[in-house]
Order: structure tokens, then sequence, then C-alpha cells
């Protein structure tokens, strides 16, 4: 994404692969809709988004009333997508420097700077996680890992969190190819994964979603890495439908399971990943691609758009706080002991 | 399919479900090419085809060296797909026909008989197969199950495999619902599955691959039920690629796993699965969908048609000609003592 002082530029994922448009926002209602039409996604780069929109908010509003205004932005915002926890961590953040503003002006600047922090903050926090997950890494030779959706530039400010650790790897010489789902139903691992890795000349491997278990099984991945939308007190981890799958087929490979996201991803109001409120979406994300009809007209769909991994299945939970092995509540509050809304 | 005595009709499976459009053949390279290109495909239903493959053959021969040219056709046609073994079982006993035939035209009716046997055996052993999975489930109150890739009438002579279970299921009031795999790449699941299911008013759902977990994880589902491509030996089996991602995923939950598959699908010539050839197919399969780009041009696939099950992972194979609980070497050799080619 790219901010540019009176608007907010958005790559369009939708058209990835084949075209790459950049969508200019101007008002937080906008910014809105194109994280609800997955213009933007990835937990992360959906909290800046929604940062920005609340400093575009400000821009838009006249002296009366203006503060009313923000809040209204904010609520709609807010309700752009249920189960990414950063969508709201990021506009509590905002919220809390708008309590400090007495005028308008001065929340324009105000939330624009804090916007930008934000943005800031979440690519240092990247840099940080690839940093710790490799602490974790005792393997000599290169090796393969298998990851699932998009964590990379694409998810966030701007390096990415699984897929960060991904780069880090291959920047050490330490990685020997990226197996990359191709995860459906957005077919994030083909359309972004894969263009964002084989841009940067990264190996990478495309495979379907279900013919994971059959790469797992050869012994060349030793590590599966994925992100997160959500984590919760207990380490259990919500995240792209086909990441419970995954980590199912790990521990019966004796793969190890590594999830890389940013603190702003925990929850940890959330006792255990039961109570995380998952996303149903549209059955015509299964029923056609790019329109064109690949189901029979009218059948039921099951689309939910993330699952739960317990966190008896992960080996280790990364964040720019540091690592968190075979994660259970006393390891989250090691690094989390804050309660957060 | 529908034999016309001097044609054979394919239903063209890749315009499923949008078209409905009947092939005619009247060669048999001609059915060589729509078995390569899937016109037609699962392993029952290849087997079929090349039996009416050779028949056709037998009507295009002239005096002149006719039983040669039926031998080329065959090799012609056992080249068009590697593992499916139906394939070369129909092919084997048309060759054991043949072998019987002084005429052109005694092969000519012979070879027409032979493949409509082939055809008729194959319906019968379906309704078999349904009758002896009924034994094993013990369930009383109406449950539902998952399958994966399509083994329905459109793979086989026109009942199904798994999906001849299913159907029998439905008919006793005995199941729930089906949740069906859309099963990438070639979408058998949504594209046939669902198609076939919701023709007949059987209840079905249809899943992303990577869903599947998430559905066994909610107890619903007593039985995941698939088909085979090839069984070998000790038990193991060659199916559609995500077939041992299900069986994984099965264990973990306690959902029961069953193959449904008519003998000429047991290859007791190989003693495991290590030893089945596996098809890989093009990348394009993954990399677009009816023509359009879905990753980015010239990356690396991983596409391999089927993986392999192990038998420790089966909960019981069932043929025509019983049930194979718990498979495994001696009880394969109970129900298939001959060594196949």
């Amino acid at each position: 994404m790219r901010w540019h002082d009176d608007f907010l530029e958005l790559l369009d994922q939708r058209l990835l692969p084949a075209d790459e448009v950049w969508l200019p926002h101007t008002t937080a209602s906008e910014v809105a809709t194109s994280i609800r039409n997955m213009v933007v996604r990835g937990a992360p780069a959906i909290g800046i988004s929604a940062a920005y929109g609340v400093a575009l908010s400000a821009l838009q509003t006249t002296d009366n009333g203006w503060k009313q205004m923000i809040e209204a932005d904010m609520q709609v915002l807010a309700e752009s997508r249920p189960t990414a926890v950063n969508l709201f961590w990021a506009l509590n953040r905002m919220r809390e420097v708008l309590a400090t503003c007495d005028t308008r002006h001065q929340a324009q600047r105000r939330l624009a700077e804090a916007a930008i922090g934000i943005h800031g903050d979440d690519l240092a926090a990247n840099l940080a996680m690839a940093g710790h997950a490799l602490t974790v890494m005792d393997d000599r030779a290169p090796f393969s890992v298998l990851t699932h959706c998009n964590t990379g530039a694409l998810a966030t400010g701007g390096y990415g969190t699984a897929l960060g650790v991904i780069r880090r790897l291959h920047e050490e010489k330490m990685l020997k190819r990226v197996y990359a789902d191709e995860t459906r139903p957005w077919l994030q691992g083909s359309r972004l994964t894969a263009w964002e890795l084989a841009r940067e000349g990264i190996p990478v491997t495309l495979n379907a979603d279900g013919a994971a278990a059959a790469i797992l099984s050869r012994g060349e991945v030793k590590w599966v890495i994925v992100g997160a939308d959500r984590i919760t007190a207990n380490g259990d981890v919500a995240n792209k439908i086909g990441t419970y799958s995954l980590a199912v087929l790990a521990r019966h490979h004796k793969v190890r399971f590594m999830v890389v996201a940013p603190a702003s991803t925990v929850d940890m109001s959330l006792e255990s990943g039961q109570e995380i409120p998952i996303e149903q979406r549209d059955g015509l994300e299964i029923c056609e691609i790019k329109g064109i009809q690949i189901a029979p007209v009218g059948v039921d769909v099951f689309n939910p758009v993330f699952d739960v991994t317990p966190a008896s299945l992960i080996d280790a939970i990364v964040t720019e706080r540091g690592v968190i092995h075979e994660p259970d509540i006393s390891g989250m509050r090691t690094l989390f002991n804050e309660r957060k809304p």
C-alpha cells in the first residue's frame, strides 16, 4: 500500500497476477469497501489500511461534529471483516489518538501520523519476527518449507510474517524451496505468494492444497510456516481455511509447524479458539472462478474463511516479542500478560 | 457412456456442469485421445471406454492384417493414462477374447460383446459393492459422509463405487448429508459429484479441499468414502491427489475411512504403493482455469494426479467380492489370491 498524505493507494489483489492495478481511496468508506471486497487482505494489511482509512476520515470532516464523523467511520471500518483482530487493534489505537485531539486539524495531523506509525511498526515487527524465527530453526543443511495463503509484502506493511521468515531464510541461504499451497477458494497462494516469490527469485513450487500431504510425506519439508488472523490466550490460532489441515498433516509426518504473526494478532480476551467468530463467505467463491461457473447453480456450500488450529499442534508461535515454544496459556502469558479488548 | 453398435458416445466431462455435450467416437484412437484429455475419467469408466475402443478398432479393420491393426490400437489405448490399472485389466480381457477369434467378423462380434459384458459387469459390481459396504456401517442414526473426486455414474459404468455406496445410503435413509471436496485441480467434486448428487436430490454440500479438516472436526461425518485407481497386494491405495490427506485427517479425527473399488482395480503384482507409477500432469492445470490465468506465468508446479494412501490408514476396502477390514497382505490374499499382470 502507498500513502500519499491525502489519499491511500491499494494494489487490487483480486486482479493479480494478471494485472497490477493500484486503486486510490480518499474516504474511510472506500477503504472499508476494499477490505470487505478483498482488494486488500491479510490481517496486518487490513489493520494498516483501516488506520489509513481513519486518517482519511479526518480529512473529510467539517468543523461541525468532526469527532462524531470520525467515530462513525471507525464503526464502518470495524464492520468490514469480522475475524482479523488486527483490524480492531488498529482502530483502538486510532481511537486512543483521537481522544487526545481537541481540534479537527490536530486530529488530521495526529491520525495520519498514527497510521504511518502503525505501518512503520508493522514493518519493524516483521523484521524482528524473522530474526526470532531463525533462532528456532536448527537445521544445518538448506531445507524446504511449505506455506499456505499469502503472508508476504502484500498481506502486511511490506515484508511479511510467515513469508518474511521465508524471505529471511532465503537471504541466509538456508532455504532450498518453498512449496506454496494454492489456497482455495481465493487462490492467494498461486495469485499472490507465487507471484511475490517468483519476482524475488526465491525458488517456489506451487501445489494444489490436496497435494500438501504427499509433499510432506517425502521428507524434504522441515517446517510448515503460516500466518495468523487471531491468536487466543491458550495459543489457539485462527488462520486461513486449510491451516488446521496442514497442522494435522505436519504432526502426522513429524514436520514442525510455526505460526508467525504480529503481537497485534494476539487476543488475550478470548480463552480459546472456540470463541473466535469465523467469517463465512458467499458460496459463489467456490462455485465460480472469475465469473466462470464451476459448480451446479444453487448447490449448498460450506465456505468458512478461517479454521482454528489448536495450540497442541503448534511447535512455535513467533511474534516480534519473541518465540513461544509449544504454546499454552502459561507460555502465552510470559509474552502477553495484558488483556486486550 | 452410450454404446450404439458402431460408435461410442461419451459425455464430455470437461464441460460439466455448464454444458452437457455427448461426443461420438468411431475409432480407438479417438477414444484414446478422449481418455488422455479427460473427456472421460474415473478408473472404471476409463476401462470400459477402452474396451469399447477395441470394439471400434475391430470395426475399422480390413481383411489384411486385421489382428495386427487391433493389437496396434490396443497399444495406443494402453498408453492413454498410466496409473489406472482398470485400463490394462480391460485391455487384457479384450486381448484374451481377440485370441479366440479366427476371422475379422468374429472379432467384430466377440469384441463388441466383450465390451458390453465389461460394462454390464461393472454395473453389477457397483451394486454388489454398495451392498457389502452397508454391512460395515453400524451407525443407527443417519450420518454424514465426506467424499473426494467423482466416483459416481460418470466415473463408472453407471452407478458408482464410493458414490454408489452413498447413493445406497440415501436410498436406505441412512444418509444425512454428503460433503464433497471440490477436488483441485480438476474440480471433479464441484463439477461432477455435486452435479450428480444435486440431480438426484441427495443432500450435498460442497467444500474447498482445505476445509475438509474443519468439517471432520465437527463430529457429524462418520465415514470418509473414496474410490481407487489402483490397489496393491498389501492394501495400499492410489487414488486422486488429496485422498491421502483425507486418510490422515480421518484417522486424526477418529472418522472411519473406506475405499470402494471394483476388483479390476486390484493389482496383486505390486507389493506396495511405492511401486505404483504416479502420473504427473501439466502445471497449467494449476495455473489456469478455463484459460484464465490464476498463477504467474512459468511458475514451477507440483501436479501429481494421484497419491498413495497406506493400508494402515484404511478401515475397509470394499470390492464386489466382499469387504477387507483393516487391509494388509493376508486380508488382501483372502479375496485376491491370483497374481494379475
